[in-house]
């Protein structure tokens, strides 16, 4: 019977994501919170420096460096990669870790709530989606390209033998909010009383049925031939995560006065709506399908 | 008579502050909407280093740096320091300035909508405070220390003759929100209208009474002798400002589960609640006092 024996709760991959630092200080201290009969759980800051200098990363963006190829790359060395390395041999190595299951906390600048993202797929996964979203309603379940092999991922959750990443916002850089940190930490506890089930063979009814949102691609800002941007997401679509658009919705204002309306024939529904981490690659946000995650 | 003939719109004083940098980029491109026949009206980004680094600044704030004793001080020679020196050499001298009205455009994560800061008092200012309230009712009047004089402010606004700052939220550090952008075009405009009227001696039948907000002080987050935070601004304040907070209502959450409660005996309206650029300070929200801005 498959046990998970090590859990691994991993705050400050972003340095300048507040909630997960400050709740994984909050469990050090009142470790309580995430003490259950049937596994040990560990708490990881995995990115202090960039905390020190307020800003996501120092060199590169530490969640993005965790494919097994690049982990074994010595050419890698810069700090984030350092550090990825670092993480791999305490938490890992990926592919054969040791750490059972690891949840990676991190915020967004969007409206996006509690988000619970998964990027494998398979029966825990399934049945743990399930039971989240059965005792938080309000929880959003997403599938993000968990078509491609563990090995292939970049994401940190990605190395331990299950993993997920809870994303919680809408939360300015560099800002600790209340209501962002409760719902992170009803969210983790979630998983962690789901895990305590899952060993002890005692998972209750789950629905057979649980919705849930599968990344498609993502969309860029309007920019001319100079990389200057053009316009900015249009207001009818800020803060409107998970909020269908429909062929001929505007998705961009621009600047000279015009509007650039959704040309797709499918209907889609939007994440990581004008991130603030994602300016940088000038992206506007993911678009998603609707999915139904079936239990048998 | 009193004549406004130079205006000059001052966007990025803080590089990761976007609204005001897209707008007198918008202004540039399209200057029918700052043309008045009664004035000139010009432009300035004020610090586009830090935009460059995509931080509020390099070295020191520049929105700190305009008293007239530190503008005239040599010593004082980082970039921002000399940064202000360019610009009070540029639109100044402070006290005998060129420059008759300086409009500085701000963002703040804070949930404070369109806010026209008044750091100085007089006709001028209070006849401008009744237009914009008139025009556009959701404004927000807040008068800032206005019993300082000029020289001794260390606001970029008081460089000018007359002087104000557009402060607009709640909009993320490094996003551009295009309903904040028209929130703040939108004051932008009025205070340009108000000039216009007031230079030609038209200016219409306006409130005898503008409800505006005081700045009274500010109270940092709880933390402890190492000077770690112990708390965070409680949900029930987040995203209130100019709500009343009345003796007994809670100000922050602890960690540890406790509450800390506002023990003043006078009601207070909060602003800047839980600012992500007034960290480094602790500072967790100015408290103000609400006052009435007559007309004779």
């Amino acid at each position: 019977m498959d046990q998970i024996k090590q859990v691994a709760i991993v705050g400050g991959v972003h340095g300048n994501e507040f909630s997960g630092i400050y709740l994984i200080r909050h469990y050090q201290q009142q470790p309580q919170w995430i003490t259950r009969s049937s596994f040990q759980c560990q708490t990881i800051w995995a990115n202090p420096e960039a905390h020190h200098a307020n800003k996501r990363y120092l060199h590169s963006d530490l969640n993005r460096q965790f494919k097994t190829a690049d982990l074994a790359n010595p050419n890698l060395s810069n700090y984030e990669q350092s550090r990825a390395k670092v993480l791999n041999q305490q938490l890992g190595p990926k592919g054969n870790a040791k750490t059972d299951l690891l949840i990676d906390l991190h915020n967004t600048t969007s409206n996006m709530g509690a988000c619970l993202i998964l990027t494998q797929a398979g029966p825990f996964y399934n049945q743990l989606a399930a039971y989240v979203k059965m005792q938080m309603p309000e929880a959003i379940i997403s599938r993000d390209e968990d078509h491609i092999a563990a090995q292939d991922h970049a994401l940190m959750c990605t190395l331990g033998r299950y993993g997920v990443l809870v994303e919680v916002g809408p939360q300015p850089q560099s800002v600790l909010r209340h209501d962002v940190m409760d719902l992170m930490h009803r969210m983790t506890q979630h998983i962690l009383d789901f895990v305590q089930l899952y060993n002890t063979n005692t998972v209750p009814n789950l629905p057979k049925q649980t919705e849930a949102f599968r990344y498609l691609t993502s969309i860029k800002l309007p920019v001319n031939e100079q990389g200057e941007r053009l316009g900015m997401v249009h207001k009818n679509v800020q803060d409107k995560d998970y909020h269908p658009i429909h062929r001929g919705d505007p998705l961009f204002s621009l600047f000279d006065g015009g509007v650039i309306y959704y040309e797709g024939e499918n209907t889609v529904y939007p994440t990581f709506i004008n991130e603030a981490a994602y300016y940088d690659n000038n992206l506007a946000m993911s678009l998603n399908e609707k999915v139904i995650i079936e239990l048998p």
